[in-house]
Parts: C-alpha cells; structure tokens; sequence
C-alpha cells in the first residue's frame, strides 16, 4: 500500500469497471476460507477440492482508528452458489455497534442481508447506482444473486472496527437460496445458534 | 425527499451516469450565488446577466446529526469559467473541523482545492476512479478544469456539519486559474482577507 497522508490528504484509484486498486490493501476469500458459513457441506467441499474459487475479494485502506477520519475501499463479490447458497461476503458487525455504513453500488446485482442484536432482519436490493444505508447496530453481508460481479464502494467512520467472529460462531439468522423457480428466496438458517 | 428510515436502513438512487438522483435534496447554485467569490467581478456580472448560468448542483440525504450516522450524496460542478476562473463549489470546512470527508470521482476531471486554518494549501487531481481524501480540519472546494460535468460521490460523519461562512468571508488563500498556455495555474488570491 501507497504511503497514505492522512493528515494532509490524497488521491487513491478505485476503478470503476472493476473495483480493483493498484493502492489499496487487497484481501481475498476462497470458498475454504469461510466453508463452514455454507449450508450445504457437501457442495463446499466439492468447490474446495475443485480449485477453492475465489468468493470474493475487497481493497480497503487502513485508515487511523480515529472518530473523525473515514475508512473506504471497494469489495467485489464473485457471481457463483454453493448448493442452492449464493457467494457472499462472510459478513460482520462494526466492533463499535453504534456506527454505520454506506455502500454504493457500482456494478452487478444481489442483496445486503443485515441483522442486528435482537434479530432483526433486513434485505436491501442492490443494482448499479443505487446506495444502501447500513444503520448503525446491524451486522452485514453482501449476496451476489447476479450472473456478473457484484461491485460496491464503501465508507465508515475510521475506528468503527470490524467484528467478524459473532458471525462465525452464531452465522445469520437468514439465507438467501436460489428456490425451484430459479429466483432467490429468504429462508431460515438451520445451522443458526 | 423520501422517507429514508436511519434506523433500519434503507436504499437510495443515485446514478453513476450524471450523479443525478430522484430521491436525495437537491441543491442547486448558480454564479449569482457565489458571485463575490469569482476575481472577475465584470465576467461575473456579465455571465448573471446572460442568464446566470448553473455551476454545480448536488444530492444529499438529511442524515441523523449523529456521530455513528453517515451523511453521504453526490456533487455535479459543471463545465464553465467565470472569466479565466474555473467554474468551482463555494468550499467549507465542517462544523466539527476535525472530520474528514471521501469523495470518490465517477467523471469528469478537475481538482480538489483544500486548506486548513493555518494556511496549508494542498491541490488533488480528479478523474475517474480517483477517490480523494479531504482530512480532517480542511476546507474544501471542487474545480471543473475539463469540458464535462465533474460528478463525485462523496461521505462523511453524520454530525459534521457545514460551515460555509468562513471561506464566503474570507475566501480561500489560492485560485485556479486558466494560464495563457490553457492549463490550469494556481495563483494566490488577492482578495483573501
């Protein structure tokens, strides 16, 4: 990653097309790497033994953990299924519950799936141009249940802090599968603690 | 402007073709509005009298005024120049001084004219894909140096706030101007006070 000037300012590429960026800290996520948030076990091994695809992959910059600065990056969610299960992002809570989110869609189509503490559920539907407000106090999760990648531009308050293992241990309290129709449908995840 | 509910999350249009958006506040400016801030008060007169063109527009959401909230929107400044000015925002700084702001540019190019209280001037070049990184306690101003509209999404806290006063009493400290080879030339502001 570049040498980011945090206190006088810079410039950074996020291309449009793609969400890809030369600057940005890049991190993946294989199917093996999040095997067990999937539904069908048996589906996700098979995906892992044949080449573990790649999920999805997201550029971030790791902004100062301060309530004035502004973390940002872009996140693309490969199209694919495991089973009847859409790709995903793994999905996660802001470690400080009381800050929210700001997606805005640059390409592809899908969902954000969020939940908060008590359970409740909601689903934002996502296609170019359009933003999604992720309040504060709500775990979420991008779905692609698109043919092409699902790309979207973020930003958070900077010492927002992510917090990924209430997710893994206790998963959604939703899925979204493709149904018979070949449409995606909300059902309740039977793995969920 | 739509029912935008904070609390549970919502989604809201705002399209990556011309920044325009059928569901966020519109504002809209025209030279008439910033004419004092121009160096050429004659070209400035002459354009408010041919028509008093449009110079930037923008979309915004009313966010909570709230430190874990969002704000977020677009920013359209147009094509143009007032004399050998520039068509550019009038620039604030935030309420809260010690907050930033992200704008990431979908077209267009141009500069982001930045400067804290104490003088520091920084100018960051726009064109597609670039996000720039406003930091906190700086002022900052768009500036459309090309032929197409500059369009910008951009986000910050929630509760920042706009102080424009300071930069409509004092100006900024630097200009851009239109140099005789036709690029654009920083030059020092001889109405700053």
């Amino acid at each position: 990653m570049n040498n980011l000037n945090w206190e006088k300012g810079f410039t950074l590429d996020f291309a449009l097309s793609n969400g890809l960026s030369k600057g940005a800290k890049s991190t993946v996520r294989t199917v093996s790497q999040m095997q067990d948030m999937y539904l069908d076990a048996d589906a996700a091994k098979e995906l892992v033994e044949s080449g573990d695809p790649l999920v999805y992959e997201f550029y971030e910059v790791g902004a100062p953990e301060h309530e004035g600065d502004v973390a940002f990056g872009t996140s693309i969610t490969y199209p694919g299924k495991v089973g009847k299960e859409y790709f995903m992002t793994k999905g996660h809570f802001h470690t400080i519950l009381e800050t929210a989110e700001v997606y805005y869609t640059l390409a592809g189509s899908g969902y954000m799936l969020t939940e908060d503490p008590e359970g409740d559920v909601q689903l934002h539907e996502l296609s170019p141009g359009m933003v999604v407000y992720v309040p504060k106090r709500y775990a979420h999760r991008t779905i692609n249940t698109g043919d092409t990648p699902l790309i979207t531009f973020f930003a958070f308050r900077g010492d927002a802090g992510h917090d990924y293992g209430t997710i893994e241990t206790r998963g959604y309290r939703k899925l979204i599968l493709e149904g018979e129709d070949g449409k995606p449908t909300v059902v309740d995840n039977p793995k969920w603690k």
